[in-house]
Parts: structure tokens; sequence; C-alpha cells
């Protein structure tokens, strides 16, 4: 299978790191992430590299490292043209300067100077290099509010250095992790950016903000407006796997009908099968695009619709459901035909890059999922902050804070109309529209809501088969950075 | 003498740490600065303390210490009664305390529970203790974010904690340094305080944001409205202890004249008496109060116009005119005839708290003091970013960092139309004044003027001297106080 890294599967992991369900693949290091293969694109820029500290709020540590951005300047009017200032996700940046077309299609029209700047720890910008990962004092500096510094000085510099930017605009964009940076950068410099495109940013994740079951909902949702009797049929699903795990005949049967690579040799093997299914179940409403596109893996147009096919009868018989689940996930992991088997324990071998954000996660990213199995179609799971953290402190030796998260994201998050100019949009097919902002809180925060949306939808480049919806979200989007560059600021 | 611990001797070093006048003075560790005794005061508060986190930003740092903070509930209506917050500055909480009369007369009109906050590493608030300021990594927690940090989280606390709290409107207020957090702590954290009442608080004084100059221009105007003689004066009397300075039989002079403790042996020694005098004139245009009263030192209502009494007549004489001016001086430290002579190292025992203000002068607190000998009535000097550098590195192993203080305060600074709720209260007669918000800049953003006020004359308790505009300036932040408890934000 090719794998490609992309956002989605980064961000989608903190379901994994804060679910009872995957505690097990938390212990043994994030398995569902896989490495890193970046997507050729036709766009050009230039790499750029700018010294950062490492510490911006202590002055102990005067170590620095070079945090690596990407530069267009092709459109670019260098009398005040706009900067749009990608603000970098958990990733290497030059992936997510090649999927967020709908910058490279805006920044002609307005002639702005492209900026697509590195998230620390990631990609090339490696404080204390690859191994940081195995040392929590090199590895504490990689916060959320590190990284908006970094983009707040880099903004700084460039406009103080770059001939034609001393008076530009500028403009951040993020999804997913880089739509909250993206919409806090506004909120906590915001003199520095003018405005923010936070796309499929939810902001209102945090704990004790939304309850926990919110996000698998989303997903049910989503595979119920393609069929009631998909759901029905998967939600019936976990009682079979259940009852087949629990025995070597069955487990075989399970084996053999997923097309596995490796035979299931126990219940808890059976349990790594489950989780496997249900991260499926959420990448695919993440991804599900009305196009076909390769992100997980390689996906028809509507994925979910295709995925749904063969459950969209009621299946009775354990077995003719177990067979009609398995042909179901294979349109996800072998819509190619390429793949020989299905290792459910194929990402183990994770990359730095997940393991960092698996850190972030067991730190400042503390986003809990559950399950009801009423409003949802899982399995009933609690989310238990004790033992999250107990696993955190087994990875990491370090603990996530549960009342620091509730100040600093609550400041920046349930309650923030003094703040302006941010764009919040959220596709409802997407899980993690369950934390985002769904309403206008002002008229200078603006929500927008794409029905038919899956995860930051409108970032990516224009397709034919966009709905009008996605169309209709972009052109809205587009007239209201207009208006920040003209200088309508509230 | 009787020193006092006071917010404005404190505040005040910053001119000594960054002029190149004081160089010397920082050398030998802020030798200007006092040991601490408390003012006796008939106010009743309980004392409480508040586990924090010692790195708020970091995870690996996992350390708390105790954080004091002093509780007056005797006025509060409980049924959702405001919270007036004193945001702690670089000192003793209990002296905070005890000097801002205003909180006081205005607990019970609003029915409010009185707060105040020591800040860390001061008082008795001490993250490693006592020996902190010997080991840069146990300092670097010593930033305004991390005391910012402290403040939230302890608001959060209180009022998830505190019986009849948990919808009460949360006013921050805070004078000179403490002025700062009470701004920043409304600015970052807009959704824990409802507004603040930031007096005298220099948020435009850093690095780049005005003319290094500007404080000791207000210094010379404070003395010119007294009498333009005495600036006349004053400006001449440094050539004549240049050259007194310069030779043994002068130093003798000068000494004697002085009535110095120590005899001036070298002309480093009458270096050393120019710094004592213009830090003098500083302290003195901060404490320019209309009626008696015990700060640096006790002195008497107007003490300008006082210290300029024997100035006010031109001296031609090189003689005379030091002893006028020494006959001027004694008002400020001899006002009580209790002195026997004069120590201009008298203050070289710097206690803790001194050291560790120091350091946040040598870290975010940059503030740039120089003289042109022009506009203001002192000798000229520039401001050197470089050498106050080199300083820092060597009291404190670390260095000022000019972009992040750009960066951070900028946005904290000199552009924050986007904030709200927020009074900047600025008396013309303090030094400080030169960079506080002397214009409102939006109907919530309010600036009050007060043209007779000294350094945060408003905080203090009322007294039948207030000038009109010292009174009107406290019913007005009464008024606009009064709306955010009721609910009029913004």
């Amino acid at each position: 299978m090719a794998a490609k890294l992309n956002q989605f599967i980064l961000f989608q992991s903190l379901i994994c790191v804060l679910s009872i369900l995957c505690v097990e693949s938390l212990r043994k290091g994030f398995p569902h992430r896989k490495s890193h293969q970046l997507r050729e694109s036709g766009y050009a820029y230039k790499t750029a590299y700018f010294e950062q500290k490492v510490d911006h709020f202590g002055f102990a540590n005067d170590d620095t490292y070079k945090q690596r951005y990407l530069v267009a300047d092709q459109f670019w009017d260098k009398n005040g043209g706009p900067i749009f200032f990608y603000t970098g996700n958990e990733g290497d940046i030059t992936w997510f300067c090649n999927n967020t077309g709908f910058m490279w299609e805006l920044a002609p029209k307005l002639k702005a100077l492209l900026i697509f700047a590195e998230h620390r720890y990631y990609g090339a910008s490696l404080p204390y290099g690859a191994d940081a990962a195995k040392d929590p004092n090199k590895l504490q500096y990689l916060t959320s509010e590190q990284a908006l510094a970094d983009f707040a000085i880099l903004i700084q510099e460039l406009k103080a250095n770059e001939p034609g930017a001393q008076n530009s605009r500028v403009i951040a964009f993020g999804g997913s992790y880089g739509g909250m940076l993206a919409a806090w950068l506004r909120i906590k410099y915001p003199n520095v950016v003018d405005g923010s495109l936070a796309a499929s940013a939810p902001i209102w994740s945090f704990i004790g903000q939304i309850p926990c079951e919110a996000q698998l909902q989303v997903v049910t949702n989503s595979f119920k407006r393609e069929s009631s009797t998909c759901v029905k049929n998967i939600r019936k699903s976990w009682g079979v796997i259940n009852t087949l795990g629990a025995t070597d005949l069955g487990r075989a049967r399970l084996s053999t009908t997923f097309d596995l690579c490796a035979l299931l040799n126990t219940s808890a093997d059976a349990g790594a099968l489950k989780s496997w299914l249900l991260e499926v179940m959420f990448n695919l409403a993440m991804v599900d695009y009305p196009y076909p596109a390769s992100f997980l893996e390689p996906l028809p147009g509507w994925p979910i619709k295709a995925v749904c096919g063969p459950l969209s009868n009621e299946v009775v018989d354990d077995v003719a459901l177990i067979e009609a689940l398995s042909k179901a996930v294979k349109v996800y992991y072998n819509y190619t035909g390429q793949a020989k088997c299905l290792d459910v324990n194929q990402n183990a071998v994770g990359s730095l890059g997940d393991e960092l954000w698996g850190y972030q996660a067991c730190t400042e990213m503390v986003m809990p999922s559950c399950s009801n199995g009423v409003t949802d179609m899982f399995e009933p799971t609690t989310y238990n902050f004790s033992q999250v953290s107990d696993e955190c402190f087994k990875q990491f030796k370090i603990r996530p804070r549960k009342s620091w998260v509730i100040t600093e994201r609550k400041s920046w998050g349930k309650n923030i109309k003094t703040a302006s100019n941010i764009i919040f949009s959220n596709g409802l097919l997407d899980p993690w529209s369950s934390g985002g902002v769904l309403k206008s809180i002002s008229p200078s925060l603006t929500a927008i809501i794409i029905p038919n949306g899956a995860h930051h939808v409108d970032l990516r480049t224009s397709n034919p088969k966009d709905t009008p919806d996605i169309t209709k979200a972009r052109q809205t989007e587009e007239y209201i950075i207009k208006g920040w560059v003209k200088g309508d600021n509230s």
C-alpha cells in the first residue's frame, strides 16, 4: 500500500491517544501511524531557513534551531501585496504546501506572497535533531505556544527585511491543527496577522468543552446519510467480532475473512482489529470527498458511499455480516487492488513525526473521545483521564495537565468574542467539526458551514466535482480575505 | 533612614539597569535597592497558598511551588459579587495589599471579594526557595508570561471552588509593572478577567517603542513646573561635580557638602554621586504626591516643590550651587532629620527581590533610558543595547532578546485595538507616563490622564489633599468598573 503522509492521519491519531479502545495502541507507540511519502506537485517554491530560539519563554536556554519555510513570490505585488502565511501542522511542510491548493489559487488573484512555515520538531525543522523524542528535556519545547511564537517572529522578520513587505497585510491559513494555530495566531498576535482562515480547526474539542461522544457521533452520521442499514450492520458487527474473537476457530475465520497478514492469536488481537476498523471509519469520515483522492489510502469519490455498498442490506447471519464488512473495508485499504493482505499492525513502525504528535496529544492537545453505542455505531467506551495520563507518563515521562489545558485553551477557545477577523470553516461530514466553531460569534468571527464537506476540503484545490456548498465556502472566504487585505479590519 | 519596600523603587530600578550612567551600579548588583520593611495597615485579610506548576509552558519540569495570595471577603456579596484581583508586582504582596487603598475603598461599594496574588519569585512565593537567583536554570521560570498563567489559573480555580464565585465578574487591578500585568492579563486571558485597571503601566516603554530620552524628559518637566530656575541649576550642577570630582580637594568639598558617610576617593566615586542624584530626581518625579507620604523616604507633600526650594534662584558660584543642591536633596534623604550622613552606596546590599527584578529587566523588561541634556536636565547619555546585554550576561548568564521583546511586547503593546475593557491611567508627573497609553484607543480602551498625578496615585487611598484631577480619575474608574461588573462588556 502506498502510504501517504497527511494531516488527517496525523490529527486523527488523537482519537487513539485518548480513547480507551486504543490504550493498547498508545502503549505500542502509535502503531497506526505511517511513514512519510510526499506527493509530487507542480507548485514552484523556494526553501529557506530561519534561526529561531528553541525556548521563547525562558532565557536560560539560548539554543537555536533552523526553522524551514517555503516561499513562492511569483504572484506577489512587491509594492505591498499581502502575505499568505500557512501555519504549519504536525508534519513535513512540503506536504501542506502541496496540499493547500486554495492558497495557490487565491495568490494570483490577490497578488500575494506565499509562505509555508514548518512547525518545530517536524519535517526538517528539528531542534536537537532526530533524537529529540528520546529525551523529555529536549522535547519540552514542543508546544503550540512556542510554535506560535516562531510564526510571529518569522512574520515580523520577513516584514522587516523583505523589501516591499513592510506594510503588507498578513493572512494566516491553516487546516486541522494548523487551523487551530492560524486562529490562535490571530488571537494571540493580532498585530502580527490581520486575519486568519482556520479550516476544520476543532478549537473547542478540548477536555471539558464538548461531550467526548461528539466525534464518533459525527462519524456515525456521515455513514447514516449514505445508509442507515450500513450503520445498523456496523453497530452489530462489534459483537460478532467479540464472539468470533473469543475462540481459535472464530479468530481463524476473522483472519481469513479480512485477509489478515497474520493470524489473530488472542482476543486482544481481535481487539486490535476492532481498533483498526474504528480508525478506518473515523478516517473515512474525514476524507469523504466528492472526488477520488489519495490520503491515507487511494479512495474513490464519496468513499463512505462505496464502503457502505456491501453493508446497505441488513445482514442477519454473523459470518455473512463479517464478510460484508470485510468487503466494505477493502474499499478503504485495497481500492487499487495492490494490497496482498491487511496488517492491522502495519503502522507499528512509527516515524518520528508520529511519535511527536503523540507527545503533543499527551501534553496540551487533550481532546477526549468516547462512544456510547446509542448515538453512535461503536461499542460503548468511556474516557478515563487518569488512564490516559498514566499511558502518557509511560511513554514520554510527562503527564497532561487538565487545569492548564482548560485555562489556556478556554481562553483561546470557547469564549473568543473579544477576538476578530477569523473565519472558522467546517465540513459537517468531518468528525472534527464537532469541536469546531459552527456559528458566527460576531461580524468578524465568521463560521462557514459546508454540509457536504469533509476535513478542510475548502483548503484543497478546487475540483469540478466540488458540491455547490464547497464552492460557495471558498467564494465567501475569498470575499472576506479580500476585505482584510484591503484593510477592512474590525 | 527607614527604608520602605515599594513598587516605585523596584520599578524605577529599570532606569539603572538600562542606562549607561548606571552600568557600574548594575555590575555591583543593583546597589540602589533597599531591604524590605512592610508598612502596617489596618486592612484585614487572610493569607492562603495555591500550588502552581513552576513551568506552565513546558511539560518536562513537573515541579510546583506555593503561590501566596491574600483574601478579604468581608465586603463580598457571595451571591455572585465581583472579584477584584490584584496582579502582584515584583515584591512582597502584603505591601501591595496595604498600599492599594482604592481597591479597599471600592470593595464595599461593589460588594467585591478582594484577592491580592503574589508574583512568582517574590515575597513568599518562591519556586526553588531563596537561592533561585544563583542558578539560571532555576531562575528561567521568572517571566511575565509564567506569572500571567499563574494568575489565570488561580482565578479559574477560585471561581471553580469558591461557593458563590462561579459567575462572578473578575476585575484585575495593578500599578506599575503590576499594571502591565493587569492589562496583559485582560489581553491574553480575556475570558478569565472581564476588565482591567492598569495604573501607570508603561506598556509602550519597550525597546523601539518610544525615544529613550522620554522618561528623563518627564522628570525634567516635573521639576520645571515648580521652577525653571531649579532645572537650570540642576543642569549646571553636573559639570560642577565633574570639575570638583577630578581633584582630591574638589572631592573633599563634595564629600563634606553632601555630608557623605565616606569620602569620594576617585572620579568614579563622583560618578556614583551623580548616579545617585539622578535616581533621586527620578524617584521624586514618581512620588510627587500632594500630601506627605513615605515611600523611598518619608517626604513632604509636593516634594519636588520642596526640593526645588533651595534651587529656585539662579546660582552662579560653583560651590554655592553644590551647597544649594545638597540642601535640596537633603529634603529627600533627610526630611525627618534622622540621617547622620548620606551613603551613596547605601543600597549596595540588595535583597533577593531586587536582584530578581534585575533579572526581569535583563530578559523581557527591556526599557531603554537615556538623556540628551537638551530636552532634559541631565548629562547626555546614550543607550547601548550590546553593553546592557554584556552586563546582563555577566550578572545572570543570560541576555535580553531584542526581537522577542519586540514581537511579544508589540503584540501586547503599541497596537492593541483588538483588545477591550482596559483602563490605562497615568499621572503626567510620573516619568513612566512617557511609555503609557495617554489617549483612548477605543470606547473600551480608555486612557485617563491625571495632570497632577505621580506614579499610580489613583490606586492609593483617597486623601483630602488630592487634587481634583486625581479625585476625578478615581470617579471615572469607579464608573467604568461598575459597568464591567454589571456586564456592559464590549
